[in-house]
């Protein structure tokens, strides 16, 4: 939003309390509110609001079926057991949990992140663990320390809303590299790769979600794993990889991780969001010491470091519980919750529409007909009660107005069957229209690369 | 720390785990360190490790006395109340504090936040809060919205390291202005002003903490307040107000927040890590609405959201609890230790020492006669089992050789007694040495100004 649109009723301008026998309310207090449009960094231009926002106090109405957000499902937590858990950790160890802790994070809690990080075949030291508060933050501090204002990123395209936040945040410069239904093609990617290098440049990184992906909804193929990480060898590009869904396989299944096949040229990103709380904001990185090294000292100026209390109450909860049971609850959830989306989709969506078809994770993505405008048709889904993310938002480059996401974590069966009947409605008559009146001319210039140009979106949980 | 000293002995370079039936275990994966000192952003290059971490696992040991850190004294805390309002909290409240929520924070604590702020004379709008990991994150974040790299930030020399911390992974450039005893001299501030102005500059805001200064331990006099607040208003330069002690005045006194004469030009940062608990990580930023909208983007991407949890978990405890009494508590305990420390002082130190008299807060700022220089003086004085935070570290352009920073706020009256015995002793055998020798070589360059010039520090829980 820029700064002229932000001017609000001004509870600020109202006039200070006095202070007896000071002198401060002599000081000057103009009646105008500062024009600070020519102060801001100019990071701050890559700075913009998602697009559901506007929507969001209309989408967060109770009759409103919500396929846009992201929020884990809490619902299967046990949180009698949580609160005597969290009642003794602050009886016997509040001196601890409530005081400041290393920047790095709490140490029996990064022995026990490798532990979790070993079901996908990684195997770490403790030291080069990072707590961080989600992995938005490990996100953000990898982008700090590796990106001057116009490096390059690579991601897939789509890619998560909130990554894209963070690069736009250092002005580094998305890459898109192509998806299909077995994740990050290695063709488009070694195009990419051979394109920059001809051309003198080098991305700084690859960022990828190579399990149950968000927004995709699609998985890499393991046998692309090793061509993948080749590539990025050859061209001496570090892989960024962000994997908060890997144990949300729905029939129990993980995959190798990026990091456990190239210990030395992969960042990994993990967080507790999805399988404990998101609310608590855990998150992590596992990297090379000379990495490692450098994001401790910028999480040091970012926020001194992650809270103790958190870090210690999902201590705790792994040490004390059956966290990996807990995590096949969710799976089971969410797997009820994807079929519902599956079945749905089938019975209700007109012809000329593709998705994809997760077997883990929170996502499907949907390809709408030919002419139809997802971000254009939003209000009219929200009017319908049905709301989504549009497929913009998930691109730095301006596609994505034929796609959008949608999310079955949260609502339960019922309402998703209900959310997709009603978004089925809305895609009909909108092709009602369409082959009423013919392609309006806004639709003929919205073939693949030419929707709007506009930068990434900063994140926000409703769309994460 | 450059990369190069980073290379720990690398259980990276394990072999992975054979992956069966997958192509990953062909990947290469090279025995070498990648050396990645040409890939990070040039922002790293201002990341240093601040002096004390070096020392710091010599200084934790129970034997020497810590007169470095800031630690707050959680003594005082009624940590079985606390228990049973988490546990409460999490009951009856689980589904929405353990969920992601706003970027802006939770808005019944943002309404609570503008009661305490209420104390120091400041009408505001829950609106214009924003809740961040404490005020380190704001700090970071409105660091992020204005410097560009090479922009121009005044600060008080010395300043909090925290800040200096922040400014540097920005690129901002710091000029400090002179303190005194009655903290910021408003002519120094003038001059900067004058001469930024005269150079075709402006600078992007002034960072100030007028009340019981970190680590100066001075208060602005509030005779001085308009007139640095109109200072700033006609060379058209925000001012940062940070204001973490305001509460803690030895004698109930408080002072008239800058942010309550000038609400326009002021962004004000609070925190809770000092009157209530710092392991939970919240403070907050009260900021001009065109402002707050940038803040509230940067914290998207910087983190998605500040934990619900521990916000929650404030609120709870600023709702039903006399936490003004609690407030009052600790400042009782602070003055018992600042009479304690500023005793030992004039007891035990020898002549030609110089040292602050704070009314509140956690530190004394010493001066140590000339020809000590309070870096090179350190390992002497943790081997004589006493630590302190030396002076370099609070200025961005190398001076404070001959200062040093002490904190009060942790240990026991008895142990900051003896503490200071010790240091005391640790000076003593320096001046006999001077006295002897004569002063060496490299004291002869130590006038004020003629430092070694060295970047500015990245903050470390230990010395905040």
């Amino acid at each position: 939003m820029p700064p002229s649109a932000a001017a609000s009723p001004a509870p600020e301008s109202r006039p200070a309390i006095p202070e007896a026998g000071s002198a401060a309310v002599s000081a000057p207090v103009p009646a105008r509110l500062p024009d600070l449009a020519d102060r801001f960094a100019s990071r701050t231009e890559g700075m913009t609001a998602s697009e559901i926002r506007a929507l969001f106090a209309v989408a967060s109405r109770p009759e409103v079926v919500s396929l846009a957000g992201g929020m884990p499902n809490l619902a299967a937590l046990p949180l009698d057991l949580l609160a005597s858990e969290v009642a003794e950790l602050i009886s016997r160890d509040g001196q601890v949990a409530l005081q400041y802790g290393s920047a790095q994070g709490v140490p029996l809690l990064r022995e026990q992140i490798t532990e979790v990080m070993a079901a996908e075949g990684i195997r770490a030291h403790a030291d080069d663990v990072v707590v961080t508060i989600g992995s938005q933050m490990a996100l953000d501090l990898v982008t700090r320390i590796f990106c001057d204002p116009g490096d390059i990123v690579l991601a897939e395209g789509p890619s998560y809303v909130g990554a894209l936040g963070s690069f736009a945040a250092y002005q580094a410069q998305v890459r898109h590299v192509a998806m299909d239904d077995d994740g990050l093609v290695p063709a488009a990617l070694a195009e990419a790769l051979s394109q920059l290098a001809a051309a003198g440049r080098r991305a700084k990184f690859l960022y990828t979600v190579p399990n149950f992906h968000n927004p995709a909804g699609v998985t890499l193929a393991v046998a692309r794993r090793a061509e993948i990480l080749e590539l990025c060898r050859r061209y001496d590009v570090l892989v960024v990889e962000d994997n908060p869904y890997g144990l949300l396989g729905f029939d129990g299944q993980t995959y190798p991780a990026l990091r456990s096949m190239d210990p030395d040229n992969v960042i990994y990103l993990g967080s507790f969001s999805k399988t404990f709380a998101s609310g608590l904001r855990v998150g992590w990185a596992l990297a090379p010491p000379a990495v490692r090294d450098k994001l401790v000292l910028a999480a040091e100026s970012a926020t001194l470091c992650p809270p103790t209390f958190n870090q210690m109450m999902v201590s705790r909860y792994l040490a004390g519980h059956d966290w990996r049971g807990q995590v096949k609850s969710f799976r089971e959830m969410y797997r009820e919750r994807r079929d519902a989306m599956l079945g749905a989709l089938s019975t209700y969506l007109p012809a000329g529409c593709r998705w994809t078809h997760p077997d883990g994770g929170f996502y499907v993505w949907l390809t709408v007909p030919e002419g139809v405008d997802t971000k254009a048709m939003l209000p009219r889904a929200v009017r319908a009660r049905v709301a989504y993310a549009s497929g913009t938002g998930f691109y730095a480059d301006g596609l994505g107005s034929r796609q959008l996401r949608l999310s079955y974590c949260y609502p339960t069966p019922e309402r998703i069957t209900e959310g997709v009947r009603r978004l089925a409605g809305v895609l009909n008559a909108e092709l009602e229209v369409l082959h009423t009146f013919g392609t309006p001319d806004r639709a003929a210039t919205r073939s693949v690369g030419s929707g709007t140009r506009r930068g990434p979106q900063t994140p926000s949980p409703d769309t994460t």
